[in-house]
């Protein structure tokens, strides 16, 4: 079958090669037929050498169920589904606790034994075929067009947030600021965007958007977020640089940057012992140095935020256009071009450039 | 009077000076002739340059009220007392919302406006007289001696971590480690392993106290905590350089350290989604920079920890040794060494020894 690989770490832009078709990894596990792959930024740290990936990249995707190991799972054949990327031993002991009560979803997105699709030592999903075990699966809507539903994987990763209970809509409700305009920022504006608007309805408390572009904050217009430029609330005199109408003001800030300037950015904005949410990782580099003590100064609450629920995902984009109390999420105006899998090496080139939105990568003719 | 003063910042070790004694600073306040001041690390960054703080140097203490701004604080005049160190505007929106349900303890610690005795804006301990509003204040026992009294401050800090409810004492409770056996990795193991015998009994989750000298770790032996030569978990050859026996295997760690390493042995420590607690402040440098990826992918949470409740800290130093159920404080085994407040540069050189764990500065005999 096609696929793009990485021979070895950080070996840019990978190569379209022919590999064999994957087999069934042993019970439980199922055989899909890829139909859309998405480029996320991971894929292209990935190929610059982030987590030492080699094989097959991407971890979204939209595919049909061809195969299953066991018969009981037989059911699952010709669905097409989504599915979770983190594949777990499910014997080991942060497994067994799924349902502790403090770790709830953690189970196989933790488990130290997992891989994950196109990240950690499991093929990933820009190919003609993939392995997933059926317990990460999620079917999918009938109406639901392939281009859409890829976006479950992103949009999941947004609906975490939610889901760790980072944001409280008790009344005051939380005042939440996101930090960046790139495709995970507006995925997190279209989710606490509504979540907002469902919850408290709209208002002055809503969600504040901070990004760079002024096209890209248009976005998310439709989504109950505030917008603002970036450069509109700083103010080099100020303390911190952030404008004091801004300073201090925001209960839960979340960095979906992936700058080294962010944590400090998003520190000035976060009241005190209020909440820094990291989406997105960032490094120290010697001019640009990490210094903890504001953290603890202002005794701030910083929590990492990764893997989503899918099924919530997709459920929030199968919300219809006719529906009259909730706003459906038009995903497809972030799809900025689709190439054949045979072009995927010219796909990840688009994605990496400043201007380009979501990339997807059509895996097999339905 | 005198008093110990730092002219300009990073203006190493200070300097005994003769300057007038304070006035009243207006309503509230009372006037403090300061008994001792404790040396703290803190002390000594800002000795370094840290917080760009000049005027009296410390924020330890016990001292007796000698006079108050208004009548009605009349009864103070006498007493012998403690104090919070942050002052608070009292009149901005952080001050209003101490009580506040998402922001207790948050008020005056946290005002935009606050001063900070020996730390921001204000005069410290190491003088004949200290200023405070009267509302910081907090009595001292009759029965508790001057040297256990000051030891309120670094105590309340431990505190902190309790009032935070950082802590689970659920069934299983929480297993934590704390990092360093300096003079806060002490009292926070003095705090959280009197904590964890009251509310769960001793036992194998009691919490587990990481340092690098045996003779500072044999002093809290008798606090509830089990210890542990940090170079006795630590592996090379093992994933993150901690044993298997130790990584993730915390749901909370404590760092106490003040060391850049220090952030990423309390990540291999801390269990997926677990909790790291940031008592102590660090810095990148190029050789140890920081990355946020194992935080973000670990899903943890790290929270800053400062200032605590001097009360809680009075009643744990007022344990009577005879009291059956409680096992009481011996902090004076801390104290390496008293001097008066004309030696107050040599104390400040002996509190930078490594040997050296808590110094005092009697600042007026009784």
């Amino acid at each position: 079958m096609l696929a793009f690989s990485i021979e070895k770490p950080g070996d840019n832009y990978g190569k379209v090669v022919t590999i064999p078709k994957p087999t069934l990894d042993g019970p439980g596990f199922a055989l899909i037929r890829v139909l859309r792959a998405g480029v996320c930024n991971t894929d292209l740290e990935i190929l610059q050498g982030y987590m030492g990936f080699t094989g097959v990249l991407g971890h979204e995707f939209v595919g049909i169920v061809e195969e299953v190991h066991d018969e009981i799972d037989a059911e699952w054949i010709g669905k097409r589904v989504c599915g979770d990327i983190n594949v777990g031993c499910a014997a080991c002991g942060v497994c067994d606790k799924q349902y502790d009560h403090r770790c709830s979803q953690m189970g196989r997105n933790h488990c130290p034994n997992r891989s994950v699709l196109g990240i950690l030592g499991r093929n990933g999903t820009m190919a003609e075929y993939l392995t997933l075990p059926v317990r990460n699966l999620h079917p999918v809507p009938d109406d639901m067009p392939d281009e859409v539903a890829v976006f479950s994987e992103p949009l999941a990763a947004a609906c975490r947030i939610v889901e760790q209970g980072l944001v409280s809509y008790n009344d005051p409700p939380d005042k939440v600021a996101i930090l960046g305009d790139g495709k995970l920022g507006l995925m997190i504006a279209e989710v606490l965007g509504r979540e907002h608007t469902e919850r408290v309805g709209n208002g002055q408390d809503a969600p504040v958007l901070f990004g760079k572009h002024e096209h890209k904050l248009q976005l998310v217009n439709d989504t109950g977020v505030i917008t603002k430029l970036i450069k509109d609330c700083q103010d080099s005199s100020a303390f911190n640089g952030v404008s004091p109408a801004y300073a201090g003001k925001f209960d839960v800030v979340v960095d979906a940057t992936g700058s080294p300037d962010a944590l400090a950015l998003s520190a000035a904005l976060c009241r005190p012992m209020g909440t820094l949410v990291l989406k997105s990782t960032c490094a120290s580099t010697p001019e640009k140095p990490f210094n903890s003590a504001p953290f603890v100064i202002d005794e701030l609450k910083v929590v990492g935020s990764r893997c989503g629920p899918i099924d919530k995902a997709l459920a929030l984009l199968a919300i219809p256009d006719s529906d009259p109390n909730r706003r459906s999420l038009n995903v497809a105006k972030y799809i900025t071009k689709s190439f054949p899998l045979s072009q995927a090496d010219e796909a990840v080139r688009c994605a990496a450039e400043r201007s380009t939105m979501k990339v997807q990568i059509i895996c097999n003719e339905k």
